[in-house]
């Protein structure tokens, strides 16, 4: 939708008013006393794709049709151009089944793929990287420093379910400055898979689009960032050296360590344009502060 | 081993400067200026059972044994009583092999397993739930709160890939004060397996351990830490509602969002001994943070 006006902010933002979420759970603090504290919802649901169990996840359980056609799409069990003609949840049961028009094929290759693995998770691993090769992601996707430092500020003071009660992953779906899609998960696969769903079903491309994540730069990330065509992946965490190794074939730009004013760019820096003069830029506020680390600090 | 001598602190403990363990890595900060930092590493690592294919591991790549039964053991299929008869670990194939005394009674089980869920992952998850119904944890297994700061203190100071490189998960097993085994890992899970593998091959029992992890507590971790046999399960970060959940049925003693002297106990409050005085007790360094929320913060 290159025409159309820009999305507007926050299209999907987490919703820690929803007492589906969160539980409110009695214990006691380090003097003894008693507190009440609230804590994120953990359920299993588990996954068919026309017929045939895929995988159980652990989610807390909001977007269960985005969550399922998200984890097929970075599987590489559903491809880009299927039709999904119906998507089934049972809050009950704890079950999401994906119908497509094309069966038989993805019905075969999960066969193969269990067969010779043993688990899913090794092979489908495989196919991601054959896949990962193929990608060109554009090279004209400029990210300014003035749109970071206005995401991360915008992404970290929102309501969500992380400032409720913590213990839990977020991803951000962004555009310039904007943060169009937010999504929180117990497991933070899940948020990038959700996200993944969204921007399937709801027709959003990947075009100008940047990706924030509060969880770490490790390779499997990297490869969904990839897959989802977006060319630029930020992080409040640290990177792992494979992950930044596959960043830098695909050219993508890998920013980690974001937080307030600072950050590193560790793989396709040519995208930032320093249009903020970081001697005026703020650091973070105590408050908003998820996680940091002595080396970070120290750098 | 009741009457040996209190085993010494950081029997096993990360080692920051294994060359293989991290990586020096180019980049530029939020100055556009050259920067160079410290990566971890993040191999994959293929296990076999017997000749059979189990699964396909990311990991930092220290101790592939203790990892390889480490896994085994806490997916249930290795038992305690099982001979482990030899690990062969193949460095540049990236491949550890486990062989045991019984050969044929795993490989059905894992053929079963692959059969009916598609994915290793949900059916084994079943089967961890079925044995830890049968456990129970020892009820007479005090944990001070001076131990508890004590530990945490030596846990956060001592030199590690985290204070070194960041992005990489902790766990440590300890007994009383002592932190007695530290293993670090890009998965969380992983750090775990490595400990449980390392207590199995050198015969080191549970009895008047704790167990300390930097990731959160859900339920994954507390189904792991009771299968352990550890009764005490210590965390920085946060809890999910199902880890909770499954820690009051078994009665292990969950302790999140321990840092400096605040904690909050959600389940087997009774073994905790508030021996000292948090009006004394200090606050944790700057320099000492790993993740803190503003949920946390707020409490």
């Amino acid at each position: 939708m290159p025409d159309a006006a820009p999305a507007p902010e926050f299209l999907v933002r987490p919703d820690p008013a929803d007492a589906k979420l969160t539980r409110r759970v009695a214990g006691i603090d380090q003097d003894g006393k008693p507190v009440e504290t609230a804590v994120v919802e953990e359920r299993p649901l588990t996954l068919f794709l026309n017929g045939q169990e895929i995988v159980t996840m652990m989610t807390i359980g909001d977007y269960p049709q985005y969550l399922a056609v998200g984890y097929l799409l970075n599987q590489n069990m559903l491809k880009a151009d299927d039709a999904v003609t119906a998507i089934d949840y049972d809050e009950e049961l704890q079950v999401v089944v994906v119908r497509t028009g094309r069966t038989t094929n993805f019905e075969e290759k999960l066969k193969k793929k269990t067969r010779t693995s043993g688990c899913a998770q090794g092979t489908v691993f495989g196919d991601l990287m054959e896949k990962f090769d193929e990608i060109r992601l554009p090279k004209d996707a400029p990210l300014k420093t003035s749109w970071l430092y206005a995401l991360t500020k915008k992404i970290n003071t929102i309501p969500s379910l992380y400032l409720e009660a913590g213990a839990i992953h977020g991803c951000v779906l962004c555009e310039e400055d904007r943060p169009l899609v937010y999504m929180e998960d117990v497991g933070r696969h899940n948020a990038v898979d959700k996200i993944a769903g969204y921007m399937h079903l709801k027709g959003l491309g990947p075009e100008n689009k940047s990706f924030y994540t509060t969880g770490r730069l490790t390779s499997e990330m990297v490869i969904k960032t990839v897959q989802m065509r977006i060319p630029i992946l930020i992080s409040r965490s640290g990177f792992t050296a494979w992950g930044v190794e596959l960043a830098k074939k695909a050219d993508l730009t890998l920013i980690g360590r974001a937080r307030g004013k600072r950050f590193v760019a560790l793989a396709g820096e040519h995208r930032i344009v320093f249009d903020a003069d970081t001697r005026y830029a703020a650091d973070e506020p105590k408050h908003a502060r998820r996680k940091a680390s002595r080396a970070d600090e120290a750098e």
